[in-house]
């Protein structure tokens, strides 16, 4: 390396305008293509915004900002349900059905421990075998990344994207580990809880405030023997959403059933869902609701650096390990010893 | 004013070192006096703390400081519910027997809505009016406050204090508005949620975590034609203790019943807390629960104060309001929004 002589001044100059210019004319070709319906172009795009890498992140905004006036003209339904609830092939019965309505679906992921180790549905395409030869079909497993919010963030970053490629559905998954409901329950429209007849969760459901966000809640295979039960269920569910206050949005929430095997019932939620449309874009809640969201968004991203940025600074620590000591040893308040942590910051 | 003439620098000198030397005088004063179980002594204390001056809160910390090592040895006991459960009168009961039994009670508040407006029940001394009586119980109303953070430091302060003028059981009142509750229970070692029978309730209660965050369900007013109904509603409440899974302390939470009015089933409870006390300091639950409030406070101190020092920085504002436009205008998102506004307090 050192015996390498360095390139003129022109040269190194003209090297870095061709790769601006190479790179400006790459991104407006990516965004071009999104717009085009792309879809190499779309899963390049998401790649780049997956990536940790400075560089991309950069580039990643770029080619974000540029999507974004195409974005927004959606319907992003969460779909929520324990392992085992059949979510892959309702998601399968369900897509197929909307792409025979002439829409095009997108179908994300989020998943905070990662999609490939704890077996995501979205990871495993083979489940949704048909609706992955659909053109009109895009599908995404679940960014990997260190924490909920990191996978939040690019999962949000992508619905913008999809958007910009003209997929008019946008299903968001989630496996649903430790926040991760409440944390899809933010970016979307409509929020669908899937069940089976029988499973004894409903206080897990009830505790974690999962029945709450639900605007609707279906009874997945219902069908043959376990008809019956599913019945059952869909009215012992609809006599507990009736215990909750009504909506914010004006939506009383759906019990409704399905057979995703059978493709039972697809229908009626499809129709569910849109009827909850007409209603929150009647009043506003619509609108109101994706502000709201965004607004979120923005607080929960300062919000989480600041903490960063201040647990991360060495001063800070240091102190912090003097100041956990000193309150174990009774010498100081909590009170205390956060105003003496805070003043290393402001002062 | 002005035709004052200025003390000499002498004179000026002699009165401040005599004020410094008998604020120091009456600073260890009232905190020997605190020590001596004077009563006086600690409600100006907690007055002192209780105060919004900046001045006052200087000489707070210092009596805290001088407190500290006098401190932590008594039993921190939550009680909620919701109002008309009869927690005045339970209080007054359940004081009256620990009197009895030799121990110094005092009796606090948490109640973010404040104590007068909103009728909380220690607000109302008239209705504990034996238990106001005995010199060895310390009633003190909630410490009014504009938020729930700000009301908790002080009550947490209190009891520090009261724990050095030779409390042994410490009770945190609160009338669950919000997110109190969850607030006290952060304070205290033990948490006793009273109820009703048949109050119909339970789901507010699941949902809130309430019922997850007791370490037992009360059913008070358990007498004449109400002891069948309370009798029905104590096994109810035990079977959906059950539901949850056992607790980190080892503790599986009990359900009781007691008339406070008729002095019934009141020993019944005391020594279920006794009980509960014996295991949490022999499987070590006890200090590592302090430990972790403490360090609970501590974060909970540093990141409120982090937001609120960021938020109301006056450049913050002004780009925040550009900052919600682009985004409510398509122009940004939440996230590239957050990075600028992070770039103002960092660069």
């Amino acid at each position: 390396m050192g015996v390498d002589q360095p390139p003129s001044l022109n040269v190194q100059m003209a090297a870095r305008l061709k790769s601006m210019r190479s790179r400006k004319l790459s991104i407006e070709d990516l965004v071009d293509r999104i717009l085009a319906k792309d879809q190499v172009a779309l899963s390049q795009a998401i790649t780049i915004i997956e990536s940790t890498a400075k560089k991309h992140q950069h580039l990643a905004q770029e080619i974000i900002e540029k999507c974004l006036p195409y974005a927004n003209k959606s319907i992003r339904i969460g779909i929520t349900g324990v392992p085992g609830v059949g979510k892959s092939t309702f998601i399968e019965s369900f897509g197929k059905l909307l792409i025979s309505q002439g829409k095009r679906l997108a179908a994300l992921t989020v998943d905070p421990s990662s999609s490939i180790s704890r077996g995501s549905i979205l990871g495993d395409k083979t489940r949704m075998e048909e609706l992955t030869k659909e053109e009109n079909a895009f599908i995404r497993p679940s960014a990997s990344g260190d924490t909920l919010g990191g996978v939040a963030r690019k999962t949000r970053e992508t619905i913008i994207l999809c958007e910009a490629a003209g997929f008019n559905v946008i299903l968001v998954e989630t496996v649903g580990v430790g926040q991760s409901e409440t944390t899809v329950h933010s970016m979307v429209d409509f929020f669908l809880l899937l069940k089976l007849a029988g499973a004894g969760d409903e206080l897990q459901g009830i505790k974690r405030g999962i029945m709450e966000m639900a605007d609707s809640i279906v009874i997945n295979k219902a069908d043959g023997d376990n008809l019956k039960a599913a019945k059952l269920a869909k009215n012992e569910f609809a006599r507990a959403l009736h215990l909750y206050p009504k909506k914010e949005s004006g939506w009383r929430p759906k019990t409704l059933m399905c057979s995703s095997l059978k493709n039972e019932g697809i229908m009626e939620i499809w129709e569910t869902i849109l009827e909850y449309f007409i209603i929150a874009k009647k009043n506003n809640f619509f609108e109101r609701k994706r502000q709201d969201q965004n607004k979120f968004w923005l607080m929960q991203t300062i919000e989480s650096q600041l903490k960063i940025e201040f647990y991360s600074n060495p001063v800070v620590k240091k102190e912090m390990e003097k100041q956990l000591q000193a309150i174990d040893e009774n010498k100081t308040t909590p009170f205390s010893a956060a105003e003496k942590l805070l003043a290393i910051k402001t002062g």
